[in-house]
């Protein structure tokens, strides 16, 4: 199930470039521009259903704060039960939890402990907004693995090609960009 | 369209109190255990949907974090855009912005000066998961009727129905709370 040609021009030409955010030399690929347009997000909601549709998945996990936008509308569409992966320190009951490296220092996210359930290798799909060196997306898989669910594939709106977050993710599960961006 | 017993209950049983989150004295309504379990989840979204079907929204707007989960999946159902309402300085382009009171200090939220459109009065629902004092609800709808768009109601999965946060919110719009916590 591929994105048609005319697909892909609505989203792409949804999601808006901002220069220099959060900092000087970064191009922000802002998705509120493709949210707030109903075709498009109609059109994306509609691709993700139809891509995991048979994938048997039990959960989608969508990561802080983007990934809840598409990961719990996905979750509904998927008639399936949504986890939020969140920074540290926003869940109220007992978390694992998973640190990751950024430019300047170390962040962490977290995840609560029963957060699949009781059943091992629950089939779980990772979701975010964009990667791009995959340090979060690298986490929350661990910690998806590491409750006893399973990882099974890691979806992003926009892949980030020319950095190896996405090759260096794919040594621990499968990736799908909606849009890659060279 | 109101919730059936047996929904209540679900609906309810769902919510997982948390003693002492996020500081000695509080009961967090922890709403992860109603979003990961799919019969309360598919509930509460049909519910939702069967409610603001006919409302004739054109945006609905969640609140960072939580209320982007419920906001998302319920644009999707509906057909319409999503906009995020976020904490100060997540947001890439032109935004306005609005403080309010916390209980020590102030927090400030902003959205996109452009995110509801060019049409004055688009009809926009405010979603976030609980409402207790209210403060970030009524800086939200203050920010959604600003840009020139129309807060027609705030909607929240959770009332505390003994703090008087939705009494004070319906100074300014509608309020719905799918369940009441007195």
């Amino acid at each position: 199930m591929t994105l048609s040609k005319t697909e892909k021009k609505i989203l792409e030409d949804s999601i808006r470039d901002i220069q220099d955010f959060p900092k000087p030399g970064i191009v922000f690929k802002d998705i509120t521009t493709l949210l707030n347009n109903k075709e498009a997000y109609g059109v994306l909601m509609n691709h993700l259903y139809q891509r995991y549709k048979e994938y048997n998945l039990e959960y989608i996990a969508g990561i802080d704060a983007r990934g809840f936008i598409f990961g719990a509308a996905l979750a509904q569409m998927l008639g399936i039960g949504f986890v939020p992966i969140r920074k540290k320190g926003k869940l109220p009951y007992t978390t694992i939890s998973e640190k990751y490296a950024l430019e300047y220092g170390v962040d962490e996210i977290e995840v609560h402990i029963d957060a699949f359930g009781k059943q091992i290798g629950a089939r779980v799909l990772v979701i975010d907004d964009l990667i791009a060196t995959g340090g979060t997306a690298n986490a929350a898989a661990t910690l998806v693995n590491q409750t006893g669910a399973a990882c099974i594939e890691c979806c992003f709106i926009i892949g980030l090609t020319f950095l190896d977050g996405i090759k260096k993710l794919q040594e621990k599960t499968d990736v799908y960009s909606v849009i890659e961006v060279n």
